[in-house]
């Protein structure tokens, strides 16, 4: 048996990945049948159910193979990048994901398979909070958690803007205010 | 035939949406069968039907009587108690807003029939952002059309927290950092 590259496994599973993100997209979850899968991947259902059990595990690694992007993201770029990123996504993919993010308030289940996802996109969030506060562009009234918090949700935002509107009016705007409400002092609430 | 006097009109078909809106809320549009629909709102089948000739309709009448109480919200309060608002709203419902929300971007029908709920909100959304502005609290940088969608950013991105986390951790401070951001000038974009 000829062995295989590493590489060339990767190379096949973003394929794979990458066709599977366009069919669920294009589809919704419930609608992307296998059959819909093979023509989307170009691969058999046997190919694709080998290494991905079932359609949510392979929904869950597409979620993760994002999750990794937009962690790198947050890691090399400013909040800006990944705050235009998010304003940008494909609109269809943005609707399946806030589809299925509903399921883990309702399915205990899923909530705990996607919990890779959020805890490597948080940590990178707060690294990057963290590097934007040493550079002195976070005030010091603010914690860490209240930063990158305020962040996911203007990122949720936009995200879910996308989804609907399938562009949002003014991102770029929107964002810059984003990143400057960080660097000021927070006033006392009330 | 008596006549029934508009208060009492009016308080059955608030009774009837109110019921409605459980529904949805609980088992989904999707799900929301007549038969359920009948048990939430106490209603025959005969009765809901006849003021709301299709599902879809009932559902739009819910979401309009929802848009005149967040209307009415943002013309008589501070668009930080809207965040707030929006940051505490049933998990549920936001849930069922935000999965037909989508359905604007994708079928032109039912995008024509939400507009009315839209120009409401984003009139109310206008006037508030006005008045604040008329009270210094919006930078004069920061033009009436993007304070609006910032704020409307923020707003959806509490609403899918919600949904889906089931509540906003730190909601209070992030609603305070996005009212301040629109107070201090805005830096140049890039």
């Amino acid at each position: 048996m000829p062995k295989v590259s590493q590489d060339y496994l990767d190379a096949q599973r973003t394929e794979l990945l990458e066709g599977a993100r366009r069919c669920f997209a294009q589809f919704g979850y419930e609608e992307a049948t296998v059959v819909r899968l093979e023509e989307a991947t170009g691969r058999s259902r046997g190919a694709i159910f080998h290494h991905f059990p079932t359609k949510q595990d392979l929904f869950l690694a597409v979620l993760e193979r994002d999750a990794e992007r937009e962690a790198a993201r947050w890691a090399a770029g400013s909040s800006a990048d990944v705050l235009a990123g998010l304003a940008a996504e494909d609109p269809d993919w943005a609707t399946v994901v806030i589809e299925q993010s509903r399921r883990r308030r309702t399915d205990p289940s899923f909530q705990a398979r996607w919990q890779g996802r959020t805890d490597l996109v948080r940590d990178a969030l707060l690294a990057l909070v963290r590097r934007e506060r040493a550079a002195g562009r976070v005030a010091a009234s603010i914690p860490d958690a209240v930063a990158a918090r305020f962040l996911s949700v203007v990122g949720d935002g936009l995200l879910l803007q996308r989804a609907i509107l399938g562009q949002v009016p003014h991102a770029g705007e929107v964002v810059a205010l984003a990143t400057a409400a960080l660097a000021e002092p927070v006033p006392p609430a009330g």
